[in-house]
């Protein structure tokens, strides 16, 4: 896109988890707190929003909000998504959009800049890029080098999903449901509906005609997508644990030709914005809370899978912030590569909070 | 065995959360109360156990702890198994064993009732019957009817382990983090060590040279022992998520002839000890807190995986209570098989406690 030292930047969907976290992600990364326009539904317009080196007031959304735009993430759902994006970029904004509304539609690049950075290379704008889904950034975030190196054949994938990818709203209602036991009252269900706390579920995205949810679709689908590869074979069960904001993930992998498990490490720990935890005499291992406000993936337990032919099956479980690289990260580094003033790789090796 | 109308049991372990449940199935099952004797180590000796249609006082093992008993349950660990069991088989007992001490002893049957009776057939006692790993009578519970119908060639498995499966002071700890949440303290670690509360770890037994730990070499092994077959090939990734007493698992299978969706889904279906928990359009499936307190393994998620030739991948999702047929209702229902007063399939349909 057209160079500027001086982005212009809106976030559609301010006030939710992942807006708090563009913010702060801007901030933080250097960019002009004063060139960041916060929108919202008409319902959060007024809301002062104050945040390390920022404070804003939301504006409620409509067409002229757009104007003077340069990248306008959007971070309110689908519905929304399809609703301002054509407003957005008929007032000359690229959107980066982190709802699933267009990352299917063949006209639309789906990017994680550490793997397919050229499907946006020469964007000139205005337009819509999408963020991929945060259990498909993670995943592929460990396992992309693998492909680089050896092809994939099949994965397996398991994930252990946090509060976070259904917002802000669910996160408090686990931390409430905390406070309920804590306090013996019946449990808060407001937006689950569910016992959450001490409970894992079925991730409660509808389920399609062949039994898989979307998160499930999803997962397959952006894969071959970012990938540019339809041939590799994914199944994929994605289930809720009670935890505020990093996924885990299992995944059994099938290579296409056999490579050592020494090499499989290097590949996995040389790759940007992943860091290899998987201490065995130490029992330390990629966890949640030590994903929790970091910018890296963390993968461990990397093993060979004896079930498959030597060399061509393993194992490995990963952690990632569902909030950054799952989400905001994503999008700011995509915003970084428009802009031409970011290397994916060197940014994210970076941890963009304590942990 | 000897028939008896009145079997004296003793339970090892009588303190423990296993041995608490050990209790309560067999007075609610109709055992005579009166006749079962508690142990366990000097420490807990002389402590009052009060559970509804029970009390008795604990006494201390020792070598004369074991005489007249017909069926010796231990539930204290491996140690102490290994350290007790000769003396209560001099004694004339047949000890259930819930601890690993002696599952891979070729000697030692490893029984789940539903899945190979026979190998306890004719049972004459004294001796030693192992109660396998909860993960793996829970999974094998879920998909033997598929290995009866059609062959199982590989496994996937990815689980959801509970608390319990550390003991009663996990769960006890896992509760007072919740606390500790609401009331802004640090958190209590005297049990884990670490922050579990919202949290997921890898799961903490010893990780061998080839990279499993030996809950996923246990799952690999026992299972080919249970179906007397070592040609299947299973991998397994064991997790920690912080629930109280029921495991989830994450199965992907590879059959070995194909077999419709339907035929799978009746297979699992009409085995005794498995209830299909499987709403899609309620988005109704398998659940911790569903499981809890059930004597049946709930099964869902049922599903063709579409990255295998048709009929031969299938996916599902298995929640069951790790203390009841993840241990003490298996045990139980063994020592029903030995005294010749039970089918286990019938038994196990019937619900222990109010869910």
């Amino acid at each position: 896109m057209p160079p500027t030292d001086t982005p212009r930047f809106a976030i559609l969907g301010a006030t939710g988890a992942v807006g708090r976290e563009l913010i702060d992600l801007l901030v933080g990364r250097g960019f002009d707190a004063d060139r960041v326009r916060l929108l919202a539904s008409p319902r959060s317009a007024g809301l002062e929003v104050s945040r390390p080196g920022f404070r804003g007031r939301v504006e409620a959304v409509n067409a002229d909000a757009f104007r003077d735009v340069d990248i306008a993430f959007f971070s309110a759902g689908g519905g929304v998504s399809r609703e301002w994006a054509p407003a957005a970029v008929a007032a000359g904004a690229t959107v980066i959009d982190n709802s699933s509304a267009f990352r299917m539609d063949p006209a639309v690049p789906l990017v994680i800049p550490e793997i397919n950075p050229h499907a946006v290379a020469g964007w000139a704008g205005p337009g819509i890029i999408a963020n991929p889904n945060c259990s498909t950034i993670l995943a592929l975030m460990a396992v992309t080098p693998l492909k680089r190196s050896a092809g994939i054949e099949r994965m397996v994938v398991s994930t252990y999903q946090a509060a976070s990818g259904a917002g802000a709203a669910l996160m408090a209602e686990l931390e409430q449901q905390a406070r309920d036991f804590a306090a013996g009252h019946p449990w808060t269900t407001d937006v689950s509906g569910r016992q959450y706390l001490f409970n894992v579920f079925s991730h409660d995205s509808p389920v399609g005609p062949d039994g898989s949810n979307e998160e499930e679709s999803k997962l397959v689908r952006e894969t071959h997508k970012i990938w540019d590869d339809d041939t590799v074979r994914i199944t994929a069960t994605c289930v809720r644990v009670p935890v505020l904001r990093a996924h885990c993930e299992a995944i059994n992998l099938t290579l296409r030709s056999p490579m050592p498990e020494a090499a499989v490490r290097d590949a996995i720990g040389s790759a940007g914005g992943v860091q290899i935890v998987d201490d065995r005499e130490a029992g330390r291992f990629p966890e949640p809370i030590l994903a929790a406000g970091r910018s890296d993936v963390l993968v461990g337990r990397i093993r060979a899978d004896r079930s498959q032919a030597p060399g061509i099956g393993y194992d490995l479980f990963l952690a990632g912030d569902q909030l950054l690289k799952g989400a905001a990260l994503n999008a700011v580094q995509i915003a970084e590569l428009l802009l031409g003033g970011s290397d994916a790789t060197a940014a994210n090796a970076e941890t963009t909070r304590d942990a």
